[in-house]
């Protein structure tokens, strides 16, 4: 599919882990301790391609005493796995910046389902751990690279790229990089660029929304749900279906969606069938497995499914192989035939599997800044962590407690915060223990009521064997007889 | 997907099958010969479920003596099969009416591919034989039923129905029909309704094709082939591929294809991915079978591939069970997992499926209109035939020699013609006779060289046999010693 920058990829990821270091738990240690090591890499695949085609020699690195110092803190997946697993880190050496790359000082950084699944190792766009995750951030350039002319120190600024953003410095080529608006926030600019990008180009390109239609939007209360009823809204006579637990009702309907549903509660196949017998325009579909069987046959004539993740393979913080089975085995396929009997189209979408089309991205970012100028839309924060809590960070977003977005912020934590940290992670630890040592116990009983049942039963089939026995020895008496 | 109008359909089916009457072969006898039948069909099942619904009486028929003697005549399958299953047949007695109905004096009817999927019984649209195909046709109107405003007696219009539309005289609802504009021949206006239609939603709706976008067009020279690059042209620098046999390039070319290429001689997955490495945006796929495995590996990161039939299914004038069973085998199928990581689209579409949705057609309709108007599209005729000649007609279309629209037409043919006719046909026969004897001859020769084979075989095995007894004498006489 994207082959072509394989060889590319490979390279960063080497790049990557030559610059891993020493992991801390956040709690343990948020602050520095790291070896001097090579700088860190230029995040962007197509740049470094590009670079590499071009014969184009890096920009002699000026060995000033600030090389040597130079050092800034990165998230870092460590291996798959945990919240745990994500672990703060101290990266030293300043950047080399390519032909055509921009160096960022990174403000706040968006978290997205793709980051839960890169944890658990069901996520192929990420290098393999040990690697820096992220997707968008926002932030202020601090130094440009040659050949750069639209971008200069000072600007604002909002990064789209494959992975590497949870960090507080960046390279990536300029044309992954975004002109901040004025009036927005550094907080809106690193919640804008993924879920934006994803939900107005299934909606617009695959869905080809017009007035009068109707979209059904799950996880409503998601940043992509958030996002896409926003840009539902900006046509007319739009109807938007959205689920999400009944707390998160008002807001949704505050949003702009016209029917809440709970899915927990209700059946929303029935719930929509109710309002809208005929179906509808546009089914938008981040659960997979057998949700995306129930959005095809809500879908009318003409009608859009858009498949664009399988969170229903998340359940719980580690990977669930039943989950993960289960909706792999559960997942839609459709035949042509169907397709054409019932006039349908079914879509796949990622923006991770987009991260070459520059000028796919470009167009669609360009369109969401003026709806975003205009006033049509605006990104919704629900929280905002610092790095070093961003265990709590996905942990929310897993158990989905968030309406919005969840940013990470570069900016330290104070003393205090941390103190208080520290007691928290403390208690989660031991509520954790609690929980595990629980778990031990409730399997201890198990395994014990168990073999009180294994006892019983051959218990039961030595009385019966007995039985047996001494019906044959009467057989063999009457035999005798 | 369409339960809803599963009664009317059957009501249709049944009124249908009523009406028919004596089938004779055209050369055998084009004049009339016929009973006094129940009124003719209104091909509309959504008026007749409105009608129903509504429980409107249909007006009651005024027994003037035009009603015995109004009579028309029409074509008929008479059961699934060759070209010569659809007969020429005269229906007697005037249709009445329902409100919202009008009915028009046929002039020119469209020939589709869906009809030859019909006779060899591959399409589920049209109802059981004996029944009359038809899927669009132009002419003037007769009489309006009740409650009709938007249409008068002497208007000129373009009808699309699911069928029932090959004969003189059909009654339809007025929203199947659409006024003429000034300047378009009734040839134009048969030739437009479901190829135009068709074209237009995939590109534009499936589709949403844009400035400087490519897209493959399979059958460049049929129908839909002529309509979709038509269509392509009014969209700035769209690149079109169009695949069809060498001696159409000239035509096709000036009609708009950027890159003809003969799949006859070459690859055209090959020709393609020279011109456009990265591959298309957009892919028609009428054939099926292999062909739309081919076509999804073209499309590019947000490409759509569109399905519409499965031409690879006709193989000769009557049902090949080994094409139908290769393609059906072959029919694509997909995974959502490889439609996300590809970021693609596959979509399915068939007029024949859409027929209650009349608004999406009017609309459709509507902006073609404006197009033809504005001279920026126009239908290409590529011969017309009489009602007669239906199985000459629908054996060019077969055999893929036209370049363009085949037009039928109910302006009866002149005495010498017919008779012109009846030679061709009988040479026809005497062409088919000689053919056939020639396979059975054919047949006889394979059998006889079959037979050979075995014979030789046998000998062999016995000699084999022979061989081997006396192998095993020896073994014998071996031991004995």
């Amino acid at each position: 599919m994207s082959g072509e920058d394989a060889p590319a990829q490979q390279q960063n990821a080497e790049e990557q882990k030559q610059q891993q270091q020493e992991t801390k738990t956040p709690a343990e240690s948020p602050k520095t301790e790291s070896k001097p090591d090579p700088p860190p890499t230029s995040a962007s695949t197509e740049a470094a391609a590009a670079a590499a085609d071009a014969d184009t020699p890096a920009p002699a690195a000026e060995k000033a005493p600030e090389e040597d110092t130079f050092s800034y803190r990165a998230l870092v997946l460590t291996g798959y796995g945990g919240y745990d697993k994500v672990k703060l880190q101290v990266k030293k050496g300043k950047p080399a910046l390519k032909s055509g790359e921009v160096m960022v000082r990174v403000k706040m950084c968006g978290l997205n389902f793709a980051d839960l699944m890169a944890r658990q190792g069901l996520y192929d766009r990420l290098p393999s751990p040990p690697v820096t995750p992220g997707m968008e951030c926002s932030g202020i350039i601090e130094a440009v690279g040659e050949d750069v002319t639209d971008r200069k120190v000072g600007d604002k600024v909002l990064v789209l790229n494959r992975s590497g953003l949870w960090q507080e410095v960046v390279v990536v080529a300029t044309t992954h990089t975004f002109l901040m608006p004025e009036g927005m926030s550094f907080e809106e600019a690193a919640a804008l660029p993924v879920n934006y990008i994803t939900a107005y180009m299934m909606l617009f390109d695959f869905g080809h929304l017009r007035p009068n239609q109707s979209v059904l939007v799950h996880m409503a209360a998601g940043g992509v749900g958030i996002a896409a009823t926003q840009l539902c809204k900006t046509v007319n006579d739009v109807t938007v279906f959205g689920t999400a637990s009944a707390s998160k009702h008002e807001v949704i309907s505050q949003g702009g969606v016209t029917h809440p549903i709970d899915y927990r509660t209700r059946d929303y196949v029935e719930e929509i069938r109710k309002i809208s017998p005929k179906g509808l325009d546009i089914v938008l579909d981040p659960l997979g497995g057998s949700d995306t069987h129930k959005g095809y046959n809500l879908l009318k004539p003409m009608g859009k499914l858009i498949s664009y993740g399988a969170a229903n393979m998340l359940a719980g913080q580690k990977k669930n192989l039943f989950a993960v089975a289960k909706t792999w085995y559960q997942q839609f396929s459709v035949h042509t035939l169907s397709l054409i009997q019932g006039n349908r189209s079914v879509c796949g979408f990622h923006l991770g599997y987009l991260d070459s089309e520059s000028e796919l991205i470009a167009q669609a970012m360009a369109v969401i800044m003026d709806l975003y100028k205009q006033g049509k839309i605006k990104p919704r924060i629900d929280s905002t962590y610092h790095l070093e809590q961003v265990g709590d960070a996905m942990r929310r977003m897993q158990e989905r407690h968030n309406i919005g977005k969840i940013i990470l912020t570069t900016e330290p934590m104070k003393e205090e915060e941390k103190k208080d940290e520290a007691k928290k992670d403390e208690e989660k630890k031991k509520d954790d223990k609690k929980k595990d040592d629980k778990k031990k116990d409730d399997k201890k009983k198990d395994e014990a009521k168990k073999e009180e049942k294994k006892e019983e039963k051959k218990k039961e089939e030595t009385k019966k064997d007995d039985k047996k026995a001494e019906e044959k020895k009467e057989e063999v008496k009457k035999e005798e007889n």
